[in-house]
């Protein structure tokens, strides 16, 4: 038997599917979890606190596999469960659904310049001209971070009649290598970036990619506000030189009160709200994949996805 | 030689390609239409005035082929040319793609109450909560009318992990017979129509259709405001007995300042503009088509999309 200790929450999900050699205690409050720990094999321990995860990992020193649902694993001792062994599976790609929904609606609301549109409802104003009417039929996305919510948008925007090119290692049709495709820049109408957060995609987008990008070329930012270098953005969106950016994420977050990406024309800032499924939805979907990864631990396969403790994602 | 009869704007985009035994003359001015229309066998003779279109076709005696870029002929003689023994196509389905492109946007919006965030970035105000969390996948829609609109929609959608029925004469998987879906309206989260609007269509979203639907689902029309009982609708609005209503079209358009249906919070009104791609892809498009129908009239195939002048769609 292996002792895994869960969260109380997840019992309905999981409870009734679990393997026989699953010995779970469950844990209704953070006293129960620092009770539990220290017998832990397995164990998801997602908290609010940083402090009281930070007793949680202090205390759980059988522990092999630790599972989250978050995909930013920022707050977790990483350097701590790299010392100890412990293999670390995170939330990267639970929320694909609701993100790459949520990157379809943002490219369509751009191309047909939907805010005018609410604007003029609320004027009760029948609008005779079109406020937009660019089509996503006929344009080309170039997608970097080929993950699991790069291929869900790329899955959805393809009926669209959209070409999507994706930027990973391997090569392949529709793909540019990570050297390639800053010299390819200028083809492109949309630039979705779904890139994990790490030290090397930081100001990914900077003021020379900026410059690459052709007139009217839309950025859309889905991972993290530091990929891109944001005070380059905000000049070239005020001085028109790209066509604009969507932006769930920024610099920080919240953004200030007073920052100029809130008034830009150009410009939709959506508050980091992408990722934000149904909270029912997104659990059943980390506790579907939970009991596969047991499966998979039992079996001796390697548990998906592992977060690489060296590099932080 | 056969007389075709086109206006001259139409010249970049098809004179290259003419086939030999086409003798087109080119008007640039209704005068000069008036002129031509006597010899006209074939001719395309879209004018914005009723009289001047009236005109032109008593005319036009000689005329066996009738071509036109509008979806709705309502405007066009259907009798006179009933009794001449007139082909006419229309532009039905011309602008498939861009309202395809739209109702994608207006249910993805509704799903995810894009407008509070509209809302939220004109206030510079960072929302902490979801101000929509639906999703498209794991929904069910209904598409009443599967013409190349209600195709280019369910294209669109699959991806989304939406499950399509449409209805239509012929019986098929997801399809449901005419007389079948109103049974089954309960089933659904979108019901999305895109019927021509004739006798046959009017009303045909009544009182107990709105009653039959399930609290939280959400009419799309992109057809006429006509085929939706629109006082019944609104009194389902104003109740919350529908989840909501995303209007293309509404009666009369424009819709007077003071109609309730401004402001509703669960309604959008896009003033008739789902259909308004780039003007110059329009035309291309129905370029292309007239192009491909003149081959098939050399060669006694039928032209197509005909239109039913006793249906009058």
């Amino acid at each position: 038997m292996t002792v895994i200790v869960l969260n109380a929450v997840l019992k309905p999900l999981i409870a009734a599917r679990l393997p026989a050699w699953a010995d779970v205690r469950w844990y209704a409050s953070k006293e129960e979890a620092f009770a539990l720990a220290p017998e832990a094999e397995i164990g998801w321990f997602d908290m609010h606190s940083k402090e009281d995860m930070a007793q949680v990992f202090d205390l759980a020193t059988q522990l092999k596999w630790l599972n989250s649902v978050y995909a930013g694993v920022e707050s977790f001792p990483l350097d701590l469960l790299r010392q100890r062994g412990v293999t670390l599976t995170n939330g990267a790609g639970i929320n694909a659904v609701p993100i790459a929904e949520y990157v379809v609606m943002l490219m369509l609301g751009h191309a047909k310049n939907y805010r005018e549109v609410f604007r003029a409802q609320e004027r009760h104003e029948w609008l005779k001209g079109m406020p937009g009417v660019r089509e996503l039929h006929g344009s080309e996305a170039l997608i970097l971070g080929y993950g699991e919510i790069g291929q869900a948008v790329e899955q959805r925007l393809l009926p669209f009649g959209v070409t999507v090119t994706k930027v990973r290692r391997s090569p392949g049709a529709g793909v540019l290598g990570p050297d390639e495709w800053r010299a390819a820049l200028g083809r492109f109408d949309w630039i979705i970036i779904a890139v994990p957060a790490t030290a090397e995609t930081e100001d990914m987008i900077g003021i020379a990619e900026l410059a690459a990008m052709k007139p009217g070329a839309v950025l859309v930012n889905v991972a993290r506000g530091s990929v891109i270098d944001q005070d380059a953005l905000v000049a070239a969106l005020n001085e028109s030189r790209i066509g604009g950016a969507l932006l769930d994420v920024t610099t920080p977050e919240p953004l200030p009160e007073d920052h100029p990406l809130w008034t830009l024309d150009n410009v939709q800032v959506s508050m980091h709200l992408s990722g934000r499924g149904p909270m029912d939805r997104m659990f059943a979907r980390a506790a579907e994949r939970f009991l596969v990864n047991l499966e998979r631990w039992h079996g001796g396969e390697p548990v998906a996805p592992q977060v690489d403790l060296a590099r932080g994602y």
